[in-house]
């Protein structure tokens, strides 16, 4: 058995999204991804994914050469790694990022994002190496199948005219009839019994009634709103207190940690976040001040499954709930998320995914949703296999681009439909 | 590969201990501690240690016994299994353990501290297995050597007269110029740079005076002193005002998270704790209250190793220190503290052990310090060996013993030459 990595490979794609929409633009036709190989010397390989965008790449790429060399069991010292990898102070504003809604951006989360894909790759080729699940290597599964949740979306039926992509079948979602129908779909494909809208595209009266419609389709069945910080205090208490008898949780009502806690002090509707926490220097201030009692972890920011794990404990101890976040992903990711969330005790609420959106991936076979379930896979590592021709399919769309979409920017994106189009203010509403 | 555990054998011993004093009364002449195996269908065994009063080995048994059957690497679950043991409610006080200085208890405490040894004993076994040190199934060291600091007691030169016992060679410490003999032996000894006093055994003067007297025997060494909350906050504030100058911190000056926090209030010297953080129940309030800058997790008490490595992040993650407490212990507590010590990054302080205190051990061969560092080890799994015969004459002590010293008791030992000792009010001074 021989765990030193002897070589790693980076190669950026373009994966096809439709067009939702959000609080600052909608979704580009095309989304960057990176995914990250680990080659062994027993001749293993282990895969990875994370944002694709330029500034994660470029931090990608020295890593690379570092990783080159060591062993893959040394986890802990992945974080050691990317400290000595500089990042261009240019390409972290320490605000919150316009285009991804990732919220806090720092030199540090921007390590993470990264080291997050290998730490994946070195878990799926450690793995494969022993013998061993991922999540054996993570102490073991809890559970054997985890539960995600309906991502709800206003969306377009297409994307503008004249823009080339690929189309989907999903059919528009501007109301609150076409996003009852949406969920209908999610739960006739999927099994999905948890709804999330994303929302913070209209105005909030028409969001309140979408929700209220989704009550009333789907009694009983959890419901969650999600404006991405578009809201003022008081408009969040306004929906707050509206919604309060069918919401699971509201989730990142208002941008930052202050505005956040005012509105939990509102309400007795639980707040959930993937803004104002998304790295553990925000965790203090927001736990102290009960900000938020649910954080929804994307184990892209945090660093990987194991950080995943850490901070689930934090939460656990500071009596905060915890669940998983989503952007645009495949299903490497799908299957890392998978891993974790079936090791993580009390896991109270069904993950977001926005994986069913992806008409597109880089697997050999995709994975699956039965009763809006994941099942934990026993194989080894990930339990998930690349299709190289789909990779080299979705990175040729990447070379072939000139730049445009190689940066997810969902404003762009919503001008070329409206050339008025500016980012919004916060609060929007 | 077959990590079906089919058997554990539970094996209670009593370990020589020196006449160690502290503020409760007198060590035993032999401690009682638990040693556990559990064996592989492929042939392997793992080995673990914990606390072996009878309280723990009652809680033993049964979780053993649901043990077998189970997958070694499922190191999650063995929580899940220890929430199905029941415990008897009179063994747990809600209090402050009288014997044994060891915090609050509680039935989840015992729990863990019981499933801690089982922990490390699946570790090793699963490391043996898998050809992997037990850093590397933690994520890997991130440092090759652990530094522990010299734990000073007064003491007496032996046990009381008539006490059936083995003899130490370490002689009386009593007063200053004894304790610093005693430091200077250890230094001599093991290489030791960081000294901790166990206090709270005579007036604070007395203390204080000794800790001047090493601070002039070592300028610029760390030095600690841990009365086990035998003062008042009042003490406290008056001990932290006369060391400041020289204490890297104080430890459990007075008892509880209030008192604590009033003290830490109060000083600039950092507080460290073993006693009012032991469980992570206990954690919120006392950060949130930042009534201690040093938590010294005890991976017996906070459920084992991985266990350790999240109370370290969740330090980390408040700007609380971290460093290891120890109780009496033989060298596969010690093997698995520097395991998972290994692995924490920013443990900024020498570890605690009363190792070298204790002649008697059940390896084949003794861990050592070099320069008051143990190496870590690569070898499979904790890369210690079991000594049966030695087992087996400890084992042997335990059994003949007719139950007088299977339950620590420092008072009851303390009674033996003093038959008016009755365990000190707190606060003491």
């Amino acid at each position: 058995m021989n765990l030193t990595i002897t070589d790693v490979w980076l190669t950026p794609i373009l994966v096809a999204d439709p067009p939702l929409l959000n609080t600052q633009g909608v979704h580009q036709p095309y989304t960057p991804r990176l995914i990250v190989e680990v080659l062994t010397a027993d001749g293993i390989t282990g895969v990875g994914e994370t944002y694709g965008d330029t500034k994660y790449l470029e931090l990608a790429r020295p890593f690379a050469e570092k990783l080159k060399g060591r062993q893959v069991d040394d986890l802990n010292g992945l974080f050691t790694l990317a400290d000595e990898v500089a990042v261009d102070d240019d390409r972290v504003s320490g605000q919150v990022d316009v285009g991804g809604l990732r919220g806090v951006q720092t030199a540090d989360k921007l390590r993470l994002s990264v080291v997050s894909a290998f730490e994946v790759a070195c878990l799926d080729a450690l793995g494969k190496t022993l013998g061993l699940p991922v999540h054996a290597l993570l102490g073991g599964k809890v559970r054997d199948a985890v539960e995600y949740s309906a991502y709800l979306f206003y969306k377009w039926a297409a994307h503008p005219e004249g823009v080339a992509c690929e189309q989907d079948d999903w059919g528009a979602a501007l109301d609150p009839a076409g996003v009852v129908a949406q969920a209908r779909l999610f739960k006739e494909r999927y099994g999905f019994t948890s709804f999330k809208l994303k929302g913070g595209v209209f105005p909030p009266e028409e969001e309140i009634a979408a929700v209220r419609a989704l009550a009333e389709a789907f009694p009983g069945h959890p419901l969650r709103l999600d404006p991405n910080g578009a809201w003022s205090v008081e408009t969040s208490l306004k929906v707050a207190g509206e919604l309060a008898d069918v919401l699971e949780y509201l989730e990142d009502p208002a941008l930052g940690t202050p505005a956040m806690a005012e509105v939990s002090a509102g309400t007795d509707v639980p707040l959930a976040t993937n803004m104002c926490v998304t790295t553990f220097a925000e965790i203090k201030e927001a736990f102290t001040r009960d900000a938020v009692q649910v954080v929804l972890s994307d184990h892209h920011y945090w660093g990987g499954l194991r950080n995943t794990q850490q901070l689930a404990a934090i939460c656990r101890t500071f009596g905060v709930g915890v669940s998983m976040h989503s952007n645009t992903h495949l299903g490497i990711s799908l299957a890392a998320m998978t891993h974790v969330a079936s090791t993580v005790p009390g896991l109270h609420h069904a993950c977001d995914s926005h994986y069913p959106w992806q008409s597109e991936d880089v697997l050999t076979q995709r994975l699956t949703f039965d009763d809006g379930k994941v099942t934990v896979s026993d194989l080894p590592g990930l339990g998930v296999e690349l299709d190289r021709e789909k990779l080299a399919v979705l990175h040729q769309r990447w070379l072939d681009d000139d730049g445009a979409l190689r940066e997810r920017d969902d404003a762009a994106a919503m001008r070329i439909a409206d050339p008025e189009w500016v980012t919004p203010a916060v609060p929007r509403w």
